[in-house]
């Protein structure tokens, strides 16, 4: 069935993005965009069949639930959606059987891949690091992704067996070598210019394995969007990472 | 069981990797090296449970029947295996239950990672193009691994219902967009000073992932070699292709 | 002295970029922002040392004629500066010693200084190749900076007496080695997502040097405005080429 | 006229390169080949009109020497070259007018060429950072070249009067920003697999700037000795630096 689309935030730069996706798409009709002061029931009154939510955290949890509850399919880009709010989620689900809803923190397909691929590959090489390059106005480091993308390559080197990485350094200069996450090296490099940026390499004797991910553009994240939205209804429940809608095997 | 392995071909340069990496690993032992000229019949002699063979086309489907037909395992790292031999081979092994033969074109870890990224990644992105680096004593343009690694990517692409990629050149030089394999552009660079360097570049709106593959040297088959060796007397039958013993999901 | 600076075409989306720029840096003043239908008489009731041409074809030959005849230097960014224009706007300065002109047909530092020193390399490596990479609504290919960097380095390699390059190949796709200018393979990549970039490949025993550029954003040309502005009046006459205010020397 | 060519350290790894790269050379003749135990006089005894000392630190000088006082030009990649016995040795040369000496610490001219670049480029950019790949047996980090390549490019950017980097890191992890050397920070990579390896990369507003260079072999070394060899008896006196033998401008 063809989704009939109802964008909540669409007055924001994400939620704007998303109403031009949408109706760029040909197999789904945008039917609301909602801004913070819309009513939901409007949603309703519209026939939608899914919404995108992309508001704020103080009011995600309030849409989804309403959607939910109005037997909405939902895919949600907001942040906010910590463990207890996801289990009531999960309760609310269980009581609409036949309604899917996708969390997902990141909607570029390519960084999601970039991510399954390094922690598919940690399993197998000596030696890993990552290399994070951003514009110089960010104020972390290292960033959330690099951050989260070494847990997991720890992860699958643990389960793995996998020993120390080999590393003779003996003299040096602080910093040189990097932030350790896991057991994994990292490396913040800052540019003018730069947008976001992520390379992890793995090397082995004889070889080298890069996978890269560049992201010039916030257009980055409707592909994404418009994955989600054509698959949320065919999995009922929640989904928690646009990961759980790829097929990654060979 | 602790593998007892045999070399076949121990006294090619591939051999010789072989040897040098069976010896190094803590975890199975060297029992018998051959050359081409040494009786098959030593490797029972010496109490293998596993051959490894890095021979000739024309010896080496000999050598694996006659390893089957012993109860030995076989990693198989020798071209011609095309799909008669094969076909016959299966035929074997379906009346020897319990011993597992791997024959792999490529060992190379990394290398084989790559490729199966590749093919699970062109399902989602709009663009994607192949450059291959190498040698300029190499003779093909492009490379056997870029062909088929293009081949993939095209049924990726097919399976997922992707559209033609978007390419509005109008002119230009004959050439310069490279050469079309199945539907993907692949350009060959000859550098003095390389040795074989592959880069699968794909792009969406607003991002691009990059999954590279650097070969510096055939150290790079060994441990290909070596999980090969660990894994096959748990899979019997026969596989082809080293992603076959790899666990590719995230 | 302090430059008092008037923009032309400041209502184009470069020229708004250089009105930006200029009223940001703290060493100059924006004294006029010219439209098409505003008044050159303007530019010199508003006190102007110099003038910043981002204008169009038809009308930049007049403007600047216009501002040297006022003894006011010029930085121009508008395409259409042929030899005999050039020649013509080299005359009328030998009349008006003291003046300053930069025609600049890319004001991107990187693009220039890349170009420059792939032309410096080119001396020195047996191989030498270029890719260029863009978004797929170009329609030209190779690219025009491309083009200009192969011949450079055509022309640098033939000073340097150097032979042709080594390649083998022999059996082959059309176009997989790429598009041949002067004597260099050009190879273009179009992906969605993309911007602008390029990347110049050199070989030579044992090592390979690469240059790279990225261009993200128009924002790129400002920086090199601002060194013209900064530059041009110290430099009586007619320079052509940002690479003529770069001190290229170790 | 056409160098003939005695190679000192000959049976060392580096000098049975120099000599294969000599005799393959068409231009110049291998004249003798000499062992630590090999006395110096057999090269005079041989016609020799150039040396190549590819020795120790410890018989470096005396060598060197011996070349200059029978009027032989020297090209030197031995290590131990400080400043007092370069002094020592211009003092030597100034009495033997005529014989040119070239002392080099890197003969890689990719290498050297990435440097100079490098140094240059960083006058133009508000952003730099280095990035060094290297084998995980290297004891020290970051890598010689590396420290040296951003002290070049600290008093770069100096004399050009750049401000200090922009950068909002406010948290983060120990070692995500790098070694700071000069002002300029630098990120050392350990990899299985990798020989040597170094990326400088500059950003300024919309575009990023990349100069690469890669070494795979210590062939990298002998373009380089050979270079020195046809140029040195036209350079009297002492050279010290490859790059003092390049045309660096564009």
């Amino acid at each position: 069935m063809r989704p009939r689309v109802a964008v909540l935030g669409a007055t924001g730069r994400m939620g704007a993005e998303a109403v031009a996706a949408v109706e760029a798409a040909a197999d789904m009709d945008l039917v609301a965009r909602l801004g913070s002061k819309d009513s939901l029931e409007s949603v309703v009154d519209a026939g939608a069949t899914h919404v995108v939510d992309l508001t704020v955290p103080g009011s995600t949890e309030a849409n989804v639930r309403f959607a939910v509850e109005h037997g909405l399919h939902a895919v949600v880009g907001t942040t906010g959606w910590d463990e207890s709010r996801r289990g009531r989620l999960e309760d609310l689900l269980a009581r609409h059987t036949g309604v899917g809803v996708l969390i997902a923190p990141n909607f570029a397909l390519g960084s999601v891949l970039a991510t399954a691929f390094a922690a598919t590959a940690a399993r197998y090489f000596e030696s890993a690091e990552i290399i994070e390059l951003h514009h110089p106005d960010k104020a972390d480091a290292p960033s959330g992704t690099a951050a989260r993308t070494a847990e997991l390559m720890t992860r699958s080197r643990s389960e793995a067996g996998r020993e120390a990485m080999p590393d003779a350094t003996e003299s040096g200069l602080d910093g040189a070598r990097g932030a350790i996450v896991g057991d994994v090296p990292v490396h913040s490099v800052r540019l003018r210019g730069l947008v976001a940026h992520q390379e992890v390499l793995f090397g082995g004797p004889g070889e080298q394995l890069t996978i890269r991910h560049d992201s010039f553009d916030r257009a980055s994240f409707m592909p994404g969007v418009l994955l989600g939205l054509r698959t949320v209804a065919s999995r009922p429940g929640l989904a928690y990472g646009l990961d759980a809608y790829l097929d990654l095997g060979a």
